[in-house]
């Protein structure tokens, strides 16, 4: 990007005015739709962008990718906003792609149980557009993102344990790079040896790299028996150990779940659950009938050992769905439980074993601290959230929310974690970097300057500045 | 490196040199041993390196890596050299690094399911220090590799179709970088989404990017109980159906893999196996006793629809051992077959709803031109290899045997399909490499020569020359 700000405003005007030509009312500078675009869920103020363009094919976003190139203009790829880490603010200004008119399912191939999308595709559109195949895509981080914004943040969610990340689930994708050539990461077989995996680079790269524009998924059959349960302990450290004794014993479970006492406080006012406010495990479990009961009486002894119990579980569809919708419904369960203040969702992911430590420290230092933050685990990956509230006028507030993020970051990196198992770096957590990696960071940055010398993809993210 | 010979020549003997004064007897430059580390186990004549260093930790790694950078002489990483493409020749000279004396197992994390070695380690050694803590890892292309070579050719193998590849099975790494910068590509945790993918990056980067000094490897709880068996099928399509049903039906097989007729008649002659000369698969499934016993009749009901049987299984450990003995010593059996003849091993890999298509069509083509090539396959991954036999000395053969190769990649390409699923390019591959991937290749490049510029890491091989 030109250094000067006076030149850097004159490229962006040019650029403007040759996109215009050809995407017509389809590239906005209204002021609403700049600053809805530079804001994402988090309490960061976020920056607005330049102009919106609101894309229909790859040929569009390599046209503004190429015009964008050639006046050193930043390039924002934009899904549904749902970023927890800023990943969208355009601190630079620039154009933002907004790709959710690209939300075409374009092909399913149900014996390769694979699907072909375009990057608008949600994930719980993609899930009714397959249903009636009996396939479906696991990947779940509550919000129901775009496929294309998952892709690049390398989401994951509830399911992960048994079935992985996005990490785990792309195929190949489609992507336009910083020169606009259109690029193809890999064929449709399932596995390659067949040079280096561009596919894994774009995947997570956080529109640093190129513009995602389709994606091929992995599939998988809808279980013939899904059930579903919690579980309550005398703590999270009995309720951890049940976790990774359960994945120890080979169980293959599907989702499970953390929901400390604050959570399940917040969970009873706002769904009327009446479950006890007690460290809880939400558990699922996938398989034939006979095998799904199984896997919940193996579970439920488990559990019984360590004190767990009563476990209460549904196959019925209707229950298991009040009880999942009760966890997805945690943020705005927790966010009632705090009105008038800015909700912020973090995230941070350590080896298991460590994970009960973790979590206890913790909850200690927000205890410590006098910060109310429910905290929610993905506890078969080491995964989990704390979900802090700030009054961003209250410089105080501010300082205390932003140390407790430090420590806690820092915390999971020094138990051979990582500052993010599933959010990104985005913008908010590019300080954590180098911390984390070390001298790898400098082999990111090697590759991010050969592919974008420019520095026109979504410039302020992941790198520490 | 340089390009003039003579210069070439100096500065190889001036790194010889310096290297020589820290390895002393650990650095050869006996003709036998440069001959023994440039030459693989294939019909690849291949091309001796001017020393090989024997190292025994990372930081003699770095040493070498320093001074092959400042004299711009290639580096060649070297395992057990049971590459089939290639992979550890040196056809520019330079300096082989062989790591099989770094071969510590040196953490296992039984409550994480990791385990961290040194790449000198091979798959069954891995095997053999974990299996008392009920743990095993479950890659297996066969040969007992060294978890280097099949972390850097991106190696898999008859159990990926349940438990993936190297790809999905290594957490994270330590490379030498071609500047001698020691670099760990990601911290302990299951998952991440902090910066670029460098892990995935080097997982089938042959050697081009950086020397890989240790490994951090996903591992699995031995199932209490795993059933193996063999079922004929009337075709090799009935064959391949069978097995694309079952994954359809969520039967999560182990193991499926498709030995055809030609195979059948080695194996019987070589393993005195007495089985049915028909196309035949080999499955084995894991679970509890109940569960694996549930998949067994699951598939029994599918293969008998199809056509298929009687499926002969087996729980008895000594009993699966025979079975994929037999299947192992399929190179052998294949070989006894062709006496005099080197023999090849190929592979490509495409979406499985294709695989019975391409099977029948090469054994047409290998049919059509009179060649001799059992095919076996992973089934459930439309992975396929096919051993073929050649006179070196004959120039038709060579011709005709080359002519097939390339039918064959071609054909798995323009099936949306890979020129190798577990093999890699190594030197024998790369001419594909443009028809599959397009204009990928030249970001590929791009990564290659920003963190490679002088191009000392395994030159020739991946790209086109």
């Amino acid at each position: 990007m030109p250094a000067n700000p006076a030149e850097r405003r004159n490229s962006v005007q040019q650029a403007i005015a040759e996109i215009a030509e050809f995407m017509g009312d389809r590239l906005s500078t209204s002021q609403a739709v700049r600053d809805q675009h530079g804001k994402d869920t988090t309490w960061n103020p976020g920056h607005s962008p330049d102009a919106v363009a609101f894309v229909n094919n790859t040929e569009e976003v390599q046209k503004i990718v190429r015009i964008c190139n050639r006046y050193e203009v930043p390039v924002i790829p934009h899904g549904t906003g749902t970023s927890l880490e800023g990943h969208i603010t355009a601190p630079f200004g620039g154009i933002t792609i907004d790709l959710m008119n690209m939300n075409q399912v374009l092909e399913v191939n149900t014996m390769d149980f694979d699907v072909r999308v375009q990057p608008g595709v949600t994930r719980k559109q993609l899930n009714e557009y397959i249903r009636d195949q009996g396939l479906f895509f696991p990947i779940d981080p509550g919000a129901d993102a775009s496929l294309g914004g998952m892709t690049a943040t390398r989401a994951s969610g509830t399911n992960a344990v048994r079935y992985g990340t996005m990490r785990d689930n792309v195929l190949s994708l489609t992507a336009v790079m910083p020169d606009g050539e259109i690029v193809r990461t890999a064929r449709r077989a399932k596995k390659s040896s067949a040079g280096y995996d561009l596919t894994r680079l774009m995947v997570g790269s956080e529109g640093t790299l190129s513009v995602i524009t389709e994606i091929c998924l992995k599939l998988y059959g809808i279980p013939e028996s899904i059930a579903a349960g919690v579980c309550p302990f005398p703590s999270i450290e009995a309720a951890c150990t049940a976790a990774i004794t359960a994945i120890q014993s080979g169980i293959p479970i599907a989702r499970v779940e953390l929901v400390d006492e604050e959570n399940l406080k917040a969970f009873n006012a706002y769904s009327k659950l009446g479950l006890a406010e007690k460290p809880t495990l939400f558990v699922e479990f996938h398989g034939t009938k006979a095998y799904t009961r199984e896997q919940v009486e193996q579970f439920d002894e488990i559990a019984s050992e360590l004190g767990g119990g009563p476990f209460e579980w549904a196959t019925k569809e209707e229950d298991r769905n009040k009880l999942w919708q009760a966890r997805h419904d945690g943020w705005w369960a927790i966010k009632a439980a705090m009105p008038g203040k800015e909700a912020l969702g973090t995230d941070v992911c350590v080896p298991i074993s460590r994970l009960a430590e973790c979590v206890e420290e913790t909850r200690k230092d927000l205890e410590d601290n006098g910060l109310y933050g429910p905290i929610l685990g993905h506890v078969g990956d080491g995964n989990f959230h704390v979900v802090l509230f700030c009054n961003r006028n209250d410089p105080e507030e501010v300082k205390k929310t932003e140390e407790f993020l430090y420590r806690l970051a820092m915390r999971a990196i020094a138990m051979d974690g990582t500052c993010t198992g599933e959010h990104g770096i985005g913008s908010g957590k590019r300080k954590f970097l180098e911390a984390e990696h070390g001298p790898a960071v400098a082999v990111m940055r090697t590759i991010k300057q050969a592919i974008d010398p420019k520095n026109i993809m979504n410039p302020g993210k992941i790198f520490p500045g």
